[in-house]
């Protein structure tokens, strides 16, 4: 248990600090069971099999998030005298903020994303966050609900990006987002791809709040002088990342492999000796809170033990890949192919090589975006009264909104890698 | 699968490559599915508990420890125009010494030396790794044999510090060994304490190979003009990263626990559902090498949560505590406290609350020196024929070998705290 | 005197060695007093008024410009197995480069650029360094000549950016020269802007060779798979150290104070007092080598405390400014202004207030690309034979070069300011 | 001119800000001539001659010193409400904190500690800072003044180490004092010798105050859990700057001829063209605060290029050497050897080569320890009451409290080399 007041090494933020009296909750919080689960859970999903470094938990990235916000909160305190009194931050709102901040990822599931986007009609990790909070059986509603009644579901709506101070919500839900800051810098740090070092403490610095027009709520805008390069290079980190790390050809082609596993489970029902939150999960049927909580990143692990050494040659073939690190290869094909036709075509030549297309060919195709719809109301204040877009004043956003970041990949087991390259030679 | 050529982001050495020629073994090793195994296994095993950012796994470590030993080789390769023929490191020799330093890890358990302290007539992880390189039927022996029949020895061998070189055999377990190097500079990049933060270049460049007499093999040997510091500090760095992280009380409350449970289920029997390998481990069976393989963090995890529900009120426990970080709690007692009487007080004290001393408390003394016995031989070499013993030329390491560094606490649930804070007031 | 074998304690590169033997020449040349010179030249000379810790000299750039050097030469090394033979760098050649890189800069005035900016009629550095490399009576000639009669010539060339072996005359001066490799990131390191951070492990190791067409000389590619992010991140810091330090609004200010007293000076006549170097300099008159030599940083700050306390009120104020940091003030216009406009503007409200506009008054307008002519050669290569222009190949380059980033601003002195704000409120 | 409210990078520190209205002042005074005046001499003096990275300015070091107060003042109002109220800060003692802080340098001539050791019978600096402070006529007195007419005294007191409240005089003089603190870290920084890198944060976060009887004034102390390694860390940082750094042998090598140059400018008087201050300076005579302030890094510059041309050939090669880095050679002796015996034999040596010892010949020893006086009153506060020296509770200070470390050097022109060796070998 920890107790408070708690300070704790962290590689990222140097040393974190709980301890001031309003902080007790945050502490109390991370003595959860339900806290101390995501230490279960890698923050990067299957992307430790493509950097070595990554494999960091949910637990340290909460812990972080928690801090950047009680950052933020220290940010908008000093802005609170320009502030309409609806603006402004009151202690209590400064405790759902820090919950919030803690908690916005209490419902990830083994390795993260991975989970919820294999499993079939899988909740997503939002919705299981918001029904954890919510449900009177864990021990974060309970330590919630001792602060007040009304807590778990004013922590669960800020969660999900509602809370009548607009800034407070985009805080917890938007550009720059507590969790994305602590993220970006967190999985930079440790994947040792630089490109997501963030300039934190300046890009603190440089955010103001602004009404549109008097008795508007304050939305998030950027100092012009000094805060256009931080913020720049914040749009530049998440680009970066992205093409660096969450998509790179590894991850896709590990998140392939665990799809195709979990397809083929859906098919064939879940092995003996599957536990029964992974069976229940794998088979789509509802879990309860207390069978979601059991589901972790061992469980999940020790499931492909067993089901590598299972009866079916296709789920076991699947399970040792992903233990073995035995991913799928990759190809590059241009952006502009024609999905259908191209998946048709490998599917083809995987079924020539005795494979079944439906496990084992994919063509994954991602496309990103330098800037978002969200990002799109960011606005830059100059001296004086004159503002302007973001995405106006900034001839670096300006430049990367136009463009498109595809990447279009062939994913295939290794066997018929030269028989694709014949084939697929005319995508590339 | 890894192919030749490999380049890998590191956090810690920033880009490792594996490009020549010769270094396709190193990664066709990367490729087995025993090192792939070092993946589940943390290296700070349970001192994530006490540092977040601590999660890596001995995967990473064992591809540091093999860069470091490219680097070492790269160094005495410099320094060959002045070594006899003996001292000198063949290519082949070269590949035995990469092998050694990726494979030195392969035999540990779960949480890496956790395992091996806490479970009863446990092997050492030492022994495993020889155990695992010699045996036929792991795919690491078969790609060592694929190069040469005897090299499963050698590589066993060295990896037990025996070689005909001796330099290289302290090269991987000696004073600097290339596994230190590594483990020092990334468990303190990963936990953010900094003390470990070893100056590698420079300590490489100030390493020099020496004869204490003509014919003799050359030992370790550092330049006295620019090497003294940088040396210093790798011990400094040592002294360090025990002092703070490895013997952190959170962590030794932590291995105390575990400690407990495998003493109680070494009576008690492993309950039912307990995988195999982990039942024949806990009841101190002797495993086969692919039983033991089967072990791993996973496994031990998903143990746990099953243990936690058990029958057993006393394994259920303390299995629950390592799930939720209930550690045991820990107060500092004076380092000249005569130990069996100290235990016997703390025991009678946490009888009297109903409960178990053999589980419930312990008193944990430990001791560590700045220097130890290898250290002593490393010679420093000053302009000229004159040497000096490193001991001897450092005022640092002159003052600090005479001090003993002593940890002595007592550990015991925080339930009896305020029993035992009264009860032990005379050993503080 | 720097001794061979040297080591160097590098903030940038951490660790600096010349110790193989044909890297003596770079010793040698790094004792001569030409080199030693740059001691007393702050490379990013007025800089140090906006960034307190961007105080370093040229010297240090020197020797880090040398060290990248010798890594592109190691790297090339590693691929002169694809390379026809006159693309090969033999070991003279390599002398030639590593001379070449650590000489560059030798013909700086003081405060690096500033000085041939400012001072009317006054030769360039790049032809300052031909001429000083080629002048018998200096040491760095004399050095030269030691080795080879013909190297003073040959150093020369490169340095302006001619050589038979394309790749190696790019190298020097290029898209990704050494010289700008060392600069962005050790200006970055100084300042603490952190934009600049190249990843030049990263970068080195995606750099290939690349013939166009059989026989033709090889020119600079970029490894397509891993290669691309770490040259975007390159133009990426280029762009961002202009924009944020060498463009910054407060350098510039220094930069017009500067060229106002320089202006001042050639009408009026160097006061009494002032060392003939500067007075010559001042006048446009010719130099010698051995006079310009004279000239550094130190015999500039002397003069202006000299002139600030002169009988010419304008030279006397302009030069006491840039003692005091009271620089111009500055106001951001639109980047579309008349700047003809503008001037006339501003010269007239300068003239009112009683100041002379040929030194109180100045519109500066800058405009910077993020891409330059010579980046437009720079090919990708893809897997195989395909290949493509990076601009083509990058949506972040293919984004960025449509934009252009211009800085428009007003610059006068702070007693006019209100006055200013007033009359060019237009062309905010 | 700064304007407040002020935001600097800082390589160091990261973000410097002054921007809350208390801290105008400080601005204010960065605005002086007077602290401009720091930008013309280099924190290190002559080690840049050894460390080409350490070439920052006491302007930077000032501006740090000033933000390690603030933080200081910080941490000290979170402890207040366990302050009695004559330990209390109150708002003007804080500013008169954050003046001193940053003039505590205000006196330093030329290359810092250099002038004032080299040249005969000079005031020193801190000297040189009270009086410029209490000097009616510089700037920074009449700034102060218009805070309130006490301040001059104050702050020039509190520079001085004198104050009512004890704890913050040892904030500016004393073990941690904020001088230190950002030296260190500055230092090691800009050089690349990393042992400086302090744990500012978690050192902070470890100071306590403590009162050794009620009503006593409260002392420095350390939190025993969390202090200790911060703390041992901070006293091995400077124990390595100081052998590493400050007292490297090229540093002592150029401090020597520096000493040599102004013992013959002593004897034959300064040559003609010499600065007035310079002349008055190398001559011993009083110098007015004007005059005082004249002198910086440029003026001395300067004069040794005009030294170095002069009819003297004595004071023309020591001022050629330090502007070419032809420092003295250096011979390492015994730590135990007789000074006056060696130095007798090495004048002799010189004398017989035709060179005046006077000059060209000394005999360098320098002892430092790794604890001062100030750090014996140092407390480690245990839980509850029990406290403990630091010296006794900490092994490793306990450990090299006890050692010298001793530098002796023989030091001599490089034309003497091999008769030297020959003659000092027994000293060796």
């Amino acid at each position: 248990m920890y107790a408070w007041p708690v300070i704790l090494r962290d590689p990222v933020h140097h040393l974190i600090s709980f301890t001031g009296a309003e902080e007790r909750l945050v502490v109390d919080l991370m003595d959860t069971p339900e806290v101390q689960r995501l230490r279960r859970i890698r923050a990067l999903g299957l992307a430790s099999l493509a950097f070595p470094g990554g494999e960091h938990s949910r637990f340290a990235h909460a812990v972080g998030s928690a801090y950047v916000m009680r950052r933020y909160l220290e940010h908008v305190g000093g802005l609170s005298s320009q502030l309409a009194a609806h603006d402004r931050i009151a202690p209590e709102t400064g405790l759902v903020a820090l919950a919030a901040a803690l908690l916005h990822d209490l419902g990830h599931g083994p390795y993260s994303h991975t989970f919820e986007d294999v499993v079939p009609q899988a909740r997503s990790h939002e919705a299981w966050t918001e029904a954890l909070i919510c449900d009177p059986s864990t021990s974060v509603h309970r330590v919630l609900v001792g602060v007040d009644a009304t807590m778990p579901g004013e922590v669960a709506a800020l969660v999900r990006g509602r809370h009548p101070i607009a800034h407070l919500a985009r805080a917890v839900s938007g550009t720059f987002d507590v969790d994305r800051c602590d993220y970006l810098m967190r999985d930079s740090y440790m994947t040792g791809v630089r490109y997501g070092l963030l300039d934190l403490d300046w890009l603190l610095a440089s955010l103001r709040l602004h009404c549109a027009t008097e008795g508007a709520p304050a939305t998030l805008a950027v100092d012009g002088e000094k805060g256009l390069t931080a913020v720049e290079g914040y749009f530049l980190a998440r680009l970066y990342m992205y093409r660096q790390v969450y998509l790179h050809k590894a991850v896709r082609a590990a998140d392939a492999v665990m799809r195709s596993l979990f397809r083929r489970l859906h098919r064939i029902g879940a092995p003996a000796g599957t536990p029964t939150a992974l069976a229940d999960a794998a088979a789509g049927r509802e879990l309860s809170p207390q069978r979601y909580l059991e589901l972790d990143d061992h469980l999940l692990e020790v499931a492909l033990a067993t089901w590598s050494n299972g009866s079916d040659p296709v789920a076991g073939d699947l399970a040792e890949r992903l233990r073995s690190r035995r991913l799928f290869k990759t190809m590059s094909l241009r952006p502009d192919v024609d999905v259908a036709l191209a998946e048709a075509q490998l599917s083809e030549i995987v079924r020539r090589e005795g494979l079944d297309p439906d496990y084992y060919a994919r063509i994954d195709r991602v496309e990103i975006h330098a800037c978002e719809d969200d990002d799109e109301s960011l606005v830059v204040l100059h001296g004086g009264a004159r503002r302007e877009r973001l995405v106006d004043a900034s001839p670096v956003l300006r430049g990367l909104r136009r463009e498109r970041f595809v990447h279009c990949r062939a994913l295939f087991p290794e066997c018929v890698r030269s028989a694709v390259r014949r084939g697929l030679a005319e995508f590339v």
